[in-house]
């Protein structure tokens, strides 16, 4: 039914050796001008600042997203039996368009715009402008729509949803093993070949047979490392809070730049695809030459990683000592906005991770797994992490 | 003082790239042929029925244990500065022979001896008549004594005993590393580098910098996973079971084979040296020729790996069955004995991990990481499994 | 039409991740007493003198030709198309079988007996007392005659030959990979992944897509890199030349060692089986206790690793020096035979590797590559090696 | 002599484990704004159009020459001994900054400019504005003209000078190995550890012991497949030609972007320094609004990858048709500039590598080395290459 590519087309990856690609629907939404821009895209924002060879983009990511549920939809038996193509066309070109919506730097990008990175990735599959889209109507009319469903968690067959978005979902599955590829760290390293041995669908839900609960565990302690050694690492949180302060001081002045001119309202489908982070660094460059002195510092602290110094979790007398030295800098005394819930490995709260016993009862990963039982009692004690200019000197 | 090779000796090391060797008693015990028997005592027991590329023995391990300590003793500034050349040597020797005690599938044949591999490992060294304790003497008439003393975990300065043996040792991080890496899994790994390099030594005590807390977490981590899904994996133990039980029916009946005749009585140090896994793999082939028709089941199941079933936590029901089944086969029917505490990823019961906190006070680390200390709730509920033969089926 | 196992069998593997077995055939002839025999000869003889970590046996590496097998056969659609269900299983099962009829030390053994291990191999699969040909031919009788026709070359379809043994078949691209692991060396990599995706069947020949051509000089190169670095290396020719040595000995004196009597004559199979390398070991020990000096002497340095030193390409001098000295140790001076050809990488001379250009013609590897023309030209300049004591000092 | 930082710095890296930095100089130059706009340089140029990980940029490779060059001057104990402390800080220095007058896409940047990138990276460390240089003289003053002579050639000791650009060079040793790793190709690998280990010093030149030869060849055989598969890609080359026939018509028109505008002169190294590949890809998107149907139609292509199609060695009836379909698209048919000499693996022409013979004879590679000897004899066949556009189908 739907169109083969004339032979498997293949993509040399680190991470999953090759990326396969046999439908045309998928060659195409991958040739398409807004899944390119994806190469503009640090993966993991300010993180090369402190891991220098993270450089890599949001492209291969994708790639890779796409490589692993194309794995469960035709590897698994379990799931592969029980999809129509259809449905394993629309899994796929949502794994691979999920993070179309992402601006310059991801996650700092949604502070200063008003919608998420998800609701953008969905602006763009829909409107009949955008390339994807194009790519996705020539094969059925309906596929946008269907790809939107999956990526708002709102498929009729919840199991496509948990593929995209759960506790074990092909995201996570690639960017812990990618990040700890591309940062040279082992910590995001965990058995993928076991997990997606072991996966099963039941009950229309994405399960884990129950011989496959330590490789879980693992991905799950995975995770937990990652952030704390990558992700929420305090030089690349200095580096987004110079980004986030930079906006804000020009948000609060008159001078124009162009390049950053958009930003003050929301942005068209056409601004956003522009705005990658190439013209942001265009856009620091021009900054140099501001007559604003703030905005010259902090364009020239981005470019040229001059990085704010940081205390977790400071104490009163340091906080006092701060304010007093910085009392006439407002925008040089930075406090981080709370990580709620980062910092615990795994919850159940929102959702679970569920296994497959060996006598085919469907149990919450807790209820199985002694470790994961200990993890769930850990408090949520978030740090607190205060920034500064190194050249302020404090005891 | 202590004389040198006439260049460094490298052995190339899949784990740790290469070994080296600076010092000629170094180079000398390993030479001694003691040590050169390690290459017939596999590391991992039965573990190669299961991952069947487990195949090395303890000759690489005890390489690796060394090097690791070597790295310790050198490398670390803070190790390195506080010993004496001649406790330098004399903890590199500990390392280095630490295993040569260990009897055929090494825990297994301390269960049919009356004494323990460290035990025999210190008659050893001891003993004028063998080749190591010659080569240490030629080296330094004390120094059999001082590397016993380390060996007994009762050196004057504890921090030679810590690097052998204690909850983060030389011996753990070579065996996590190398056995991972043998059976092809990747759950042993963690980041040694790392862990080497926050090392640091303080009041005589091995100590790691708060930095690198989380590469301790990720060993603790390590060395569950691999107790869980390598040293403990039913099959081998399976394995090890038929062992055991071979040697009760050998020592209850009367009927000698001629290379097994030593174990029913203490060996004698020459004794325990000819006692290798291929001597004891030659003794099971003349067991297919027994008189005893339990023997000849035994030994052809273990040289052909006809192994038993098992069954984790079986409930009434089924023991029941069982021994109704196996009323007439007394050794047929063998319930494994507890592995008490070995499914806990860390305790800090008898012995901790110290941290040194960033303002340069020791710390266990259960008082620092969070994780840790959730791990500690864990409850110590080990699986009781029992084995039988496959031709048996139970519902 | 033949038998599955009930679900996929599947073997944990460093070098290929997983070994998959989905056929009973294969199952049971994996379980039979000749197979489990391979644990007990180490798949490099004497390597693992030089490189202490290959102690791995000729198991695994059964194992992995099996694998590449099946994935040849199953993933490479080219030839996946071209064959029946009884070829595919018959070259599974020949490439899991062809190294049954391997003796101690692999090679050395055929220099101390008449026959060839393929010979073996063949002997005992034909063999209706040995357990593979029961397994085979509970499957189709004629499946043992299949399989030996493929491991005598002699099938009509080449293909299946050519799968198992030519200069680009399963056998070697499992064991560079393999033995490069296990040793920790890098020679031996090549990407296996690229060749097999250029695979292609053509006249019922094996040959490799233009755009693979590089993966397979890389290939070459590996395996030449082997023979030089490891497969050749003199220290472990060092320990197989005490080996012949010993039973050179043991064959022209009288005195019995009742393990080693078998060998006086050819082997039955049933002889044969017994005569691992645990057996082997275990006659060493018996050695030491012998009323002849030099058997005892041998044995003490095959035991405990005493090899002999060497010189490449000596001399006359030095040869004449050495004859001179050890005069009267009529086995103490030891000369290599020479290994005509192992230095060459690749020759044409007795079969070719095949590129399928991209016009559709079959061409040999050399008209193709460039750098393969060069390596043509190599002259075979075999090093003749010479082993004596250590403790005979030339100058 | 030289200040050294208060502790070592450490920076995490997927090829080296770590790069080690202990002098103060070495950590300012890291921090430099010249270097620091090293992270905006791809490595690679276009390649990352063909290996979509390859994202990777100067910054890092910058870094592991300086490692590689560390470790040569602190491990390897000939070189070690040889040069004073201020030589080995020259050859560090020299080593981190070798690439900072890469321009964008670095290679074809030097086609539209007249100055090599050599020659700017000598402009940037000579010129008294710069941080680098600042950096530099604040240890010593003379170190700018030192590291000037290195990066020359023409330091009074030519193992410097070698040390930084020879066939067998820190700067080589890094990008192989890195290329491979972020290409996820397995071509480059070779055993960096043995290389150091087999590197010695005589008579003021870099060489190698004989023991070493083998790992050379290998280095050799992955230098040539690097060039092959990576480095010459023609989809690689393709974007490439992009690039050049972009600039090509906005030379040849008068319509200026701004961003572009200072291209059409030679560049200062202020100006330089704020041409980097972010400032770049803001001049495409500009350029998407051109007046000028040619360069919007070159910008869309470089921007969302609509790269040219390729044939190697057309025959003249293909040429022919292309002329013939293009002749009125004068932009649209490229010929590629042949590459002299990068399809040769090893030459000896204008330099060697040096073997130290186990006599201790410095002899050239080609007279130890049988399989160097036949690579020298390859003869240079470039392949001629000619892009045109995709939507041109030829027969």
């Amino acid at each position: 039914m739907f169109e083969r590519t004339k032979e498997t087309k293949v993509l040399r990856d680190p991470i999953h050796g090759y990326i396969h690609i046999r439908y045309r629907v998928i060659w195409n939404c991958l040739n398409s001008r807004e899944f390119q821009r994806l190469h503009r895209i640090h993966q993991l924002g300010g993180d090369f600042q402190v891991y220098h060879a993270a450089e890599h983009s949001r492209f291969g990511h994708s790639l890779g997203v796409y490589e692993v549920c194309r794995r469960m939809v035709t590897e698994v038996d379990s799931i592969a039996g029980a999809l129509s193509e259809s449905e394993k066309i629309a899994v796929m070109a949502a794994a691979l368009l999920h993070d179309l919506g992402h601006g310059p730097y991801s996650h700092f990008f949604e502070s200063i715009q008003d919608i998420s990175h998800e609701e953008r990735t969905m602006r763009i599959i829909a409107d009949p402008a955008s390339e994807v889209h194009q790519a996705l109507t020539a094969e059925d009319e309906k596929l946008p729509q269907e790809v939107i469903r999956i990526l708002k968690h709102e498929h009729q067959r919840p199991i496509l949803n948990q593929m995209i978005s759960s506790q074990l979902d092909a995201d996570r599955m690639d960017y812990l093993l990618r990040d700890a590829y591309e940062t040279g760290t082992s910590y995001g390293t965990f058995d993928l070949e076991r997990v997606l041995r072991t996966l099963r669908i039941c009950d229309d839900m994405l399960c884990v047979k129950q011989s496959g609960m330590h490789s879980i565990e693992d991905y799950i302690m995975a995770r937990y490392h990652m952030y704390w050694q990558v992700y929420l690492h305090p030089d690349a949180k200095s580096y987004e809070m110079l980004l986030a302060t930079f906006f804000k001081r020009y948000m609060e002045i008159n001078e124009p730049i162009e390049v950053f001119e958009p930003l003050r309202h929301p942005l068209s489908n056409e601004e956003f695809f522009l705005m990658d982070e190439c013209r942001m660094m265009y856009g620091f460059q021009c900054a140099l030459n501001s007559k604003d002195a703030i905005l010259r510092d902090f364009a020239d602290r981005i470019l040229n990683r001059r990085l704010f110094a940081w205390i977790e979790n400071p104490n009163e007398d340091q906080i006092r000592q701060l304010e007093e030295r910085l009392k006439d800098r407002p925008y040089y005394l930075i406090e981080e906005p709370e990580h709620k819930g980062s910092f615990l490995p795994y919850s159940e709260e929102r959702s679970k991770i569920w296994i497959l016993t060996n006598r085919n009862e469907l149990k919450p990963l807790s209820q199985c797994s002694e470790i994961v039982r200990a993890l769930l009692k850990m408090e949520d004690v978030p740090e607190k992490r205060i920034f500064y200019p190194k050249d302020i000197a404090i005891h």
